[in-house]
């Protein structure tokens, strides 16, 4: 071989490598994060297009739509017979059929979606289980998910101190306080844990704390591999805050 | 009767004739106003869908994504048994097949949203034809139908100058103009059709202004069940304008 020659046997494979380690980077950390992105997608677009829905159908049947505020139920009770069951003196339109079909459609579109949306916390759930069990029995799935998501990986997450994790999703309100001295957040995304959200407002910091501790304890097991002992520490957790 | 019966009577006979005037203000205003405002939000959802699709499908088969960029194609193409040809040394990652059948179920997802939405435009297109011919003939049935959506009504849209009509949309450029002396908008939403926005930029105000004319005198005309003239206009316009 010549010198040319093998350079170009070097470039070749140096390409290769580098795919293969492309290639490679790419983990359940990735489905985990485009799951639970596409559920928040999902569910901000199903509430907009019910949105429409309840006003489009409202103009035939208005007493219906007040009556029934949960939007998956009203998308069942459109796509069903009884969407034409309406009150004798009803104040709506009489709508002719083929524009009713219409508005019927949506219905279905929207119920379509409420499925998807469900299937995908189902599968987010089987991974979640799969990949970082101990993060999934404290936090939850989607929780889990979330702060997965906002840190970027479980690798990233592993090695962030619990008082990041208490404040991961409260970036804005950390900047303004560090800005313009305004109060310190007490909680971000893991406001979201029943824990927390359900405490009186003068505990929340306290148990925010707490639960960004166990959180950080979870991950760093999970990402080590190492065994479950997450359902103690989650016991733990209650008892102390039962009230 | 004594005077107690007779106000009774009274109060129930003025409930029974408002519930009938609410009933009779329903009408083809308010489904092509819907329908339309249904469009625009379903295309708002599929877009956002498919910048999600788009990079979880890249996960598997980036060289993909990058050739195909129309987003109905790409799901088109997912959902297809041909999602599974990658290229031989591709950077993408080897998914299970039941990773991969969570992103073809989003695909499905996108595809039958682009042919719900495809139906409401034909749907549309069949109200504006029969209510206002001579608009949609002119503007096109999606202009004419924003149109009316943004003036409230066909009445609305039928009073208004053509000056207002061709600056409708352009509310938030007036009023800067009107308080900081910007430059004065030429044109709102009717720059959305193709003689406005295949025009030289120079021309784009003289051309807005005429069209704005021809849609003041058609929507008149289709309010008042005037007689079909609108292809006549159309075709003044288009010599006019033909450079």
């Amino acid at each position: 071989m010549n010198k040319k020659e093998l350079l170009n046997k070097l470039y070749l494979e140096n390409l290769a490598e580098t795919k293969q380690k492309v290639k490679d980077s790419i983990n359940e950390d990735n489905l985990i994060i485009q799951t639970i992105n596409c559920i928040e997608e999902l569910t901000k677009t199903v509430n907009l297009n019910s949105k429409r829905l309840k006003e489009w159908y409202g103009l035939y049947n208005p007493e219906k739509t007040k009556e029934i505020n949960d939007n998956n139920a009203l998308a069942r009770f459109i796509v069903s017979e009884k969407n034409k069951e309406k009150i004798n003196d009803s104040m709506g339109a009489n709508l002719k059929s083929e524009d009713l079909e219409e508005i019927i459609a949506l219905a279905k579109h929207i119920n379509s979606t409420f499925k998807l949306i469900e299937n995908y916390k189902k599968y987010l759930d089987t991974i979640m289980t799969k990949k970082c069990p101990n993060l999934k029995e404290i936090a939850g799935y989607m929780l889990g998910a979330k702060l997965i998501e906002h840190s970027g990986s479980i690798k990233k997450l592993a090695m962030m101190t619990a008082s990041t994790i208490q404040l991961l999703g409260a970036e804005k309100a950390l900047f303004r306080h560090l800005k313009t001295g305004s109060k310190v957040p007490k909680h971000g995304l893991i406001l979201q844990h029943p824990l927390v959200s359900n405490a009186k407002q003068k505990e929340k910091g306290k148990i925010a704390r707490a639960l960004a501790d166990k959180i950080a304890i979870c991950i760093r097991i999970d990402y080590f591999k190492g065994q479950f002992i997450a359902d103690r520490l989650k016991k733990e957790l209650e008892e102390k805050f039962k009230n």
